[in-house]
């Protein structure tokens, strides 16, 4: 099953005619995932062919408006659309407040449940966990309380060679235990290695979700080694000052976390409004760490 | 001064790639008018080249989200590009705690004002008015409490015909009278008669906006002769039993009730993402009220 993030909006605060506010669409093993959603999120759907109606979970980093304002405008959709399936919603503290009193005016119950989860902004924690996938959420550093989000597969299980198992007449009873790569005694006394009777799948892969940050070291070691970052960028050097003052991120920022951090790939977005396109971040980037790209909207990356 | 009326959103509550949720900007004598502002407002200001940090009044019928959701996203912006100059909402009680919620969350303080005005959505009143407009607030029927709006330029004064009055020796105290269209007495005791000294200027003119409502005469006479009527026309004739349910407008219903207004001309929007396009709205229309049109977004109409 593969693993991929689908850029909805990657804007800053002000969004532009080709830079939607944050919102992006991952699927992890079969498991449908928003992260962030600012204004407009449900057209992006649309527009990149997306079906919002089966997703799943919904992580909201922090509650700056281009972070979420698009959330209430999505739950709406998806009632007026008839959906019957609960979703999940994870977010800080005041979000759940906020949409309950704009639902409250709008006067219709929704015709699905929301099951609310307030995330806690002060320590890392498990947001969501199934046999599948793990959502990790983890302190950033920014003018509000703000989650960053470490998607990871499960480790999956070896591949068992059946034909051989059968062939050497082991019992279905172990198979579970040699497909874990534990050993197990046969009742003859011999050890039957679960190497002869299992092939290794592909490791696990992770993805990360760094957005609102300033420059800040203590997420490193929450995305160490992760296929896939996608880290804020919303200043070139030369603003520094100004990313210092809005508690945002330099592209040589980004990029220097993700090379201590060893990610496979950065992916740099939440570009402020006053740049045209994103070549100066790619260059700034790419000076400290090579694998950079910066996304744009409709944008679709494999976690590889 | 020009009195405009371009559509930044003509579609219902399911915005789709071609129809933004509802919002129109309306310029009267130089006073510059939002009505309703759907998600993605602020991004439709900048499709179709229209200043938002210009915007003085913001009018919200009612607290369905595809009349609203768009609100908060617009003030931070305006926010976020420095705006100084206070601003007038006016909107159903609801929509303040809305906002004051959302922004306090936001963590930071507006750079202007907002002027809050809770409006009755129960009798028909006045919103605002100066020397060159009124705005007026009139009770639809919907699911949730909702007004229309009615804009109307304030009388104009006759244009004086000042070369006519020096060469009489008209004292220049007379004037307004006369530009009022009253006649005076000249000190030598005869009449001096306002038509001699002023032209009549064309009438003033007004726009009507009704969304959503069903079907409800009572508005007839609170819109009585207005120039342009926009009217929500969510349904053709052939979903009469789902506008019914819903409390919304046939086609059929709001070409009804421009004719029994005896309305200049007749816009409808709000349509159902439903329809691929108006046509079949628009016949309806026809068949009773011929001067219709369908608005599609970024159309500008001019008040006349």
């Amino acid at each position: 099953m593969s693993f991929t993030v689908t850029i909805l909006g990657s804007g800053a605060a002000l969004p532009t005619k080709t830079r939607n506010p944050t919102s992006q669409y991952v699927e992890c093993r079969g498991r449908k995932i928003v992260i962030d959603c600012g204004e407009g999120t449900q057209v992006q759907f649309r527009k990149y062919g997306v079906k919002f109606q089966k997703v799943e979970h919904i992580l909201i980093s922090h509650l700056h408006g281009d972070h979420y304002f698009g959330l209430v405008g999505l739950l709406s959709s998806m009632h007026l659309l008839g959906r019957k399936k609960s979703i999940e919603i994870y977010g800080p503290d005041g979000l759940k407040q906020i949409l309950d009193l704009q639902l409250q005016y709008g006067g219709s119950r929704l015709s699905f449940e929301i099951n609310f989860h307030t995330l806690d902004t002060t320590n890392s924690g498990i947001a969501f966990e199934d046999d599948k996938i793990l959502i990790k959420h983890f302190p950033l550093s920014h003018k509000v309380p703000t989650n960053g989000f470490l998607i990871q597969e499960k480790e999956k299980e070896r591949t068992l060679l059946i034909e051989k198992c059968q062939r050497d007449n082991i019992k279905i009873q172990f198979y579970q235990y040699l497909k874990r790569g534990e050993n197990v005694l046969g009742d003859d006394g011999k050890e039957i290695r679960f190497e002869d009777y299992t092939l290794k799948v592909e490791k696990s892969k992770s993805y990360a979700f760094c957005s609102d940050t300033r420059y800040f070291e203590p997420i490193i070691e929450e995305i160490k080694d992760v296929n896939l970052l996608y880290h804020e960028a919303t200043f070139t050097e030369d603003f520094r000052d100004r990313a210092k003052s809005t508690m945002h991120s330099t592209t040589k920022d980004a990029a220097n976390i993700a090379k201590k951090a060893s990610v496979g790939k950065l992916l740099l977005g939440h570009l402020s409004a006053r740049y045209e396109n994103g070549s100066q971040h790619e260059l700034e980037a790419r000076e400290i760490f090579e694998n950079s790209v910066i996304v744009e909207d409709g944008d679709k990356f494999e976690v590889i």
